[in-house]
């Protein structure tokens, strides 16, 4: 097993998935579909299990050799298998309490085949889709539909099972979530894996300063699509963001019509020049962006607010989306210690959390929900 | 000017530094001494200035070129040089508001010298040091002593000048600040950058799965001396874990004497294995750490104190230094999220902060101080 590999994003482990669609490889994908009890991952997470190594991981590592040898066997059969792992065993147990990775695990393994180009594809384009599996019950195990916002349902799950779909993979896409849904059909009961693919939220950095580097690499590793502007075009040389999704030169005025602002794109602020914040924030609070971190003092700020009165009012949710100084409190000066401090300050507000200490927090880390499709409609 | 070393970590600069006085390099040494108004980096920030290129900060990208061309000169003629950089200047002034760049940053620029070769040993050794230089007044610029908790001030410093500034060199170096002290001689004041360069604080890493990958690679990244403790010799290879400092076998019963527990040191537990974790937990308790962060979730660590009933008996502080869950509240659950949260957790416990939005706190982001030494005794 790789180790380099075992870290990959969701979105790299998909792209991955890409490369063998487009190389033709026989690669085996495995995706968790149902964790009982405590475990590192949830469901929907996947390890693309290709000849010699794998990408991607599906629990703490405690797994991830023995899947992938089943994955071999279903590289030779070319037929999807479902495993379930029981962690909770007692001492003795191979996978139990002594290896620590409790709860029960299913996973579904898969040969990669062109019924996951819709996924690859939607994702490559930042587009959100759900995948819908049969994965039990009195369907044909794998056999597969997507789900996309705009357009419902395409695939080949029957027409009323699709429908009865529709509602839960609206939500779970909505969060990025996974679960096992119970179709009731004329033949009975059918179980689906409903997989929210949800897009990587969007970071646009507004600089091109060195600072901006250390941002840029800390937001890919936690998994968001980073486009990096730079409104001196002399700077904004691909080479020097590495990491970066895109790397563009605009103009604080040209800013909304050189990049699409949504209600999932985050947006960082430093380009420590005073007239091109003022310009920027100008242009993005009349967008929905529901996050604007600005670098500097919070006095900045305020002179920034009179400086650019006519155009800059602010509202009260106004007030809420701008973040000044931006990022956690965490302590340090350092460029690494501050782009921490700012990459988890815009994690925590695009997963919607506190940035409290998660032992002080009431609850289970994970969200837990409870999604019951009603009975196919006759 | 090399984007890529300029957000290497201070400790890192001092290893290169080492490297420099190794190889008999004529480097140059620039060092933020000090600040007024608001800047991207503290006093102590340093940048070293080599013939090609330049390794780490001295502000956000905005002096570093100007920086380095004055270090040539400083190379060029041997001799030691202070500089001034007002950058409060209106929007006509080269490095003002325009640049984005605020606050008046004074740089001592010097030669690299065997005098700083205790700071470089003492780094590299992870002890505590203090640097004391003369940067103005009545004193010879660049003069110089250190100090260290344990033995006090060496150097060149005047007898009455070191033990004037025995106090605010010890309050600098235990919280890592720098500040300029003014001192009293007979002739007349002297003006002295005392350094505070604190070591990085300590991460000790129980497990050597492969989440604990991330773990390192961000942990480094944010400037912690790492090492990784594996309690099954076989997988504590030094290369599975690039970044770390140290990659050790122990197990829970000789943990205390295999390594130094002592209140900077933070230790993170995450064997995945319940005997593990709780012999290990016993044995921390017994130590000095302020911090022990447990994976899992809440019930195991419940579960492992009913285990372990006789030893881990837990004080009322016992369960402020557990943090279980580890980490903060970001959401996420792909590794790098969930070491996100973890190396987050740390470096606000170490620092002694909040993890709370930097825009709702009260008061400068950096921390502030005002040091006074008193006159030299007669």
């Amino acid at each position: 097993m790789s180790t380099t590999d075992w870290s990959l994003s969701a979105t790299e482990v998909l792209s991955r998935v890409g490369d063998a669609l487009d190389d033709g490889r026989n690669d085996v994908l495995a995706t968790v579909i149902d964790v009982e009890g405590s475990a590192y991952r949830r469901p929907g997470a996947k390890m693309l299990i290709r000849p010699d190594d794998t990408a991607g991981s599906i629990t703490a590592g405690c797994l991830e050799d023995e899947v992938a040898r089943v994955g071999a066997a279903v590289r030779e059969s070319g037929e999807p298998r479902i495993e379930t792992y029981d962690l909770t065993g007692g001492d003795d147990a191979l996978w139990g309490h002594g290896m620590g990775c409790n709860g029960v695990i299913t996973v579904l393994l898969e040969p990669v085949d062109e019924r996951y180009r819709p996924v690859v594809e939607a994702v490559a384009a930042h587009e959100p889709v759900a995948v819908a599996t049969v994965v039990g019950g009195a369907g044909t195990i794998g056999e597969r539909a997507w789900y996309r916002p705009d357009g419902g349902f395409t695939g080949e799950l029957d027409d009323r099972v699709r429908e009865a779909l529709a509602e839960p993979a609206a939500e779970l896409l909505g969060d990025g979530g996974a679960d096992v849904v119970e179709v009731e059909t004329d033949d009975g009961p059918v179980e689906v894996f409903v997989d929210g693919i949800d897009v990587p939220p969007h970071l646009v950095v507004l600089g091109s300063g060195p600072d901006v580097v250390p941002v840029v690499d800390l937001a890919k590793r936690v998994d968001f699509r980073v486009s990096v502007v730079s409104f001196r075009g002399a700077r904004a040389s691909r080479d020097r963001f590495p990491g970066a999704d895109a790397v563009l030169s605009s103009s604080p005025a040209d800013l909304g019509n050189d990049l699409s602002f949504d209600d999932e794109t985050y947006v960082v602020v430093m380009t420590h020049n005073f007239v091109d914040d003022g310009l920027a924030l100008e242009t993005l609070l009349d967008t929905r962006v529901p996050y604007v971190g600005l670098m500097g003092p919070r006095e900045r700020f305020e002179e920034l607010r009179e400086e650019f009165d006519d155009e800059v009012s602010m509202t009260g949710e106004d007030v809420e989306r701008v973040h000044t100084p931006i990022g956690l409190d965490l302590g340090g000066d350092s460029p690494y210690e501050v782009a921490y401090s700012i990459v988890g300050e815009v994690l925590a507000v695009a997963n919607g959390r506190s940035s409290g200490h998660l032992s002080v927090r009431a609850g289970p880390i994970h969200d837990r929900r409870d999604l019951d499709a009603g009975p196919a409609p006759e």
